[in-house]
């Protein structure tokens, strides 16, 4: 039984295991590796009851602590959500292993050979929020790309995530792998993850999820690097060239198909010309399909819209709300995006290509999008397989983070004695 | 004139300059870029007698301040090492544009094309010591690859990279580019690189070049990302089945052809079975060289070896000294260099393919050699053209950073009305 008590020597000892196990992990074969997924996948299917009961305890903490019906969704676990992520671990075991891969090769007129080679990035540690099964994602992704992990669980769902990590553990053991390749901070107590953030000694990079309070925790304390995961302020720009059915198409999948989702329409920026035509034929389809518009003042729409307030632009409503507003151009557009997404996706519905071009050339975003749902910001409809999340920062990893994202790299440089002049 | 009283203010007002560059930036032809490059180069060569006088004061400052030689090498600036500067300015201008590179293309299931992006980082700080061609090299890199660069010169170079500077916005003017695409801090104030660190509103990266001091600095205080550039402890293992030519040849370069650079060997490990015999002879052949050898007790070499101390090992020289000792076999040399390296460069003289292997496989530095010398670390010796430096973080670019590593990316996703089932 660890002492949860002292926090301090606690993560200290948790790091160290996960540095001390990075050197198997860095040169286990990609056989032991399937292997170790395989069999946590067993044991999270063998184990089924348990993470239930567990997750049992965790839904009566929600309860009591007054979560919202939308985080208690994202807390619950049934038998299909448990096939899920049975179906996600056997899905990254399947995965071509990323390590060893060679990225580059060429020889240089001095006579050497040079290759990029990608290795894993060592320790990484993931901080989560509410949903459980980020802990096997997390896990089979980190063990998948060679890193040890330290995986920091919301406090909600803490049952739930000890429950499955213990069958990841099941998976390591069955595979002769260490088991400190995966470990969960095994205490809700937040000075946890301020030690997390500041082990410069044995983590690599820190991978949060989460909303603002979490990122914002991060920026201010992390003295590891960071693979930022801002929330989804997901922006849609109608053009005036949009072609109707299209429009009609993709922001109603992108708002609702599913709310809960980083990749979810927030907002929607409606060319001035078309606010009339086809911008009210747009927001008239959000409200029938059960939508809350928040809408700009002097915006055409549906009866029962409610006057937007300050705090509605540039907000991850994760619910069945959109912000709605005016611009007049792409420009315009562009420009009040700059000033509120968070680089995550936004999109253009339109025809004319010189907008499509323009917008594309001038955001940002980790994603862009072109007649096409925001709800496809994700690693699997990218065919990447499965991912830790969308990165938002412009360092290393970004876009949908799967395995590969969680590799660095080294340059092995051969010669035969060779001198430079 | 700025005022640089106010250093919050004046450092402010430089970030939002730069955030302002990078829209002009991010979209520049290539071929703007290129001509800001040549104009600039010209610039240079121009006005090389105003940076040979600015570069007097600097020398006279240095020998004040009882600068090493070596320091004051790295300081000076003559014609030759001026002309070196516009060879650099014009081998940038002339490579290949590295922005809107297509990097990855693929077709989905769902009708998606999906392609990633290269695209500058944004605004880039670039923090480095003594030498000021430095002031050239980065400008010119962060502007080939559409990035606006913040640039802290040493204090040492102060007046130097101010007149290097001046030509660098000449070059911008010439190509009406944004001056404050490339900005230098204009007081030697230490406060202004604590603001650098901190401005995440306006830097999105910062590349730390020097000492340990600074390297130090930036780990503590940085809130924004950093392509960390620690300095050189570069450690050669000589291994029993070394081929004894070849020993000699790459050891004797890589610690004598340059002492002054990143990629000069600074530690000898030598296998125990081979120290009275090849180790013995290669660092007799040091000592004939002239380097002042550091060795571990008991360590067969020839007379005049200094007894090494505790503050010799996971040292960078950057002179003519070495440290020296034996170890039992490559497993050792491999846990003897990750306790004291820095991840920028290590090698192996072997013939023995198990053990290069092994070397290569559980070594994570950023460069890893096979008898070859070490001063081969170098963008130039890699083929990647001219160099900000070699960095040994584990994110984003690693190893020698050229334009093509100051890029980020974006994914770019075209549908046609395409909704996510």
């Amino acid at each position: 039984m660890k002492d949860t008590d002292n926090i301090p020597a606690l993560m200290a000892d948790i790091g160290k295991r996960a540095k001390a196990a990075t050197t198997a992990l860095a040169t286990a074969t990609a056989e032991r590796k399937h292997a170790a997924l395989i069999a946590a996948a067993d044991a999270v299917w063998a184990r089924r009851a348990e993470i239930i009961a567990a997750n049992a305890k965790d839904l009566d903490f929600g309860r009591d602590k007054g979560l919202s019906a939308a985080m208690m969704d994202r807390l619950m676990l049934d038998e299909g959500r448990i096939q899920s992520m049975v179906d996600g671990l056997r899905a990254v075991a399947e995965q071509a292993d990323p390590v060893g891969a060679v990225l580059a090769e060429w020889d240089m007129p001095s006579g050497l050979n040079i290759q990029r080679v990608a290795t894993p990035l060592g320790v990484i540690g993931v901080i989560y929020e509410s949903r459980p099964n980020v802990t096997a994602d997390a896990g089979a992704l980190c063990l998948k790309s060679g890193n040890a992990v330290i995986l920091r669980g919301g406090s909600e769902s803490f049952h739930s995530s000890g429950a499955i990590h213990a069958c990841l553990v099941d998976g390591l053991r069955a595979a002769n792998l260490p088991e400190e390749s995966i470990q969960l901070i095994p205490t809700r107590d937040r000075a946890a993850v301020q030690a997390l953030l500041t082990m410069t000694d044995y983590v690599d990079v820190i991978v949060p999820r989460g909303g603002k309070g979490l990122v914002g925790l991060v920026q201010r304390e992390a003295r590891v690097p960071v693979f930022a995961h801002l929330e989804g302020i997901v922006h849609i720009y109608l053009d005036k060239s949009a072609d109707p059915q299209k429009a009609l198409d993709v922001i109603l999948n992108a708002k609702t198909r599913r709310t809960g989702i980083c990749g979810s329409a927030e907002c929607l920026l409606i060319h001035r010309d078309i606010a009339d035509t086809l911008g009210r034929d747009v927001l008239d389809a959000l409200a029938a399909a059960g939508v809350e518009i928040r809408a700009e003042a002097g915006l055409p729409g549906p009866d029962g819209m409610i006057a937007a307030t300050d705090e509605d632009w540039g907000k991850e409503f994760l619910d069945s709300i959109i912000a709605a507003r005016q611009v007049d151009d792409v420009d315009a557009a562009i420009a009040y995006i700059r000033d509120h997404h968070s680089q995550h996706t936004d999109c253009i519905i339109a025809e004319d290509q010189a907008a499509v071009d323009r917008f594309f050339a001038t955001l940002d975003s980790a994603i862009l999008m072109h007649n096409a749902s925001t709800q496809f910001a994700d690693g699997g409809e990218f065919g990447m397989g499965a991912e830790i999340g969308i990165a938002t920062g412009k360092m290393h990893a970004r876009g949908p983070v799967g395995a590969t994202q969680l590799t660095s790299f080294k340059y092995l440089v051969r010669g035969n004695g060779t001198t430079r002049p």
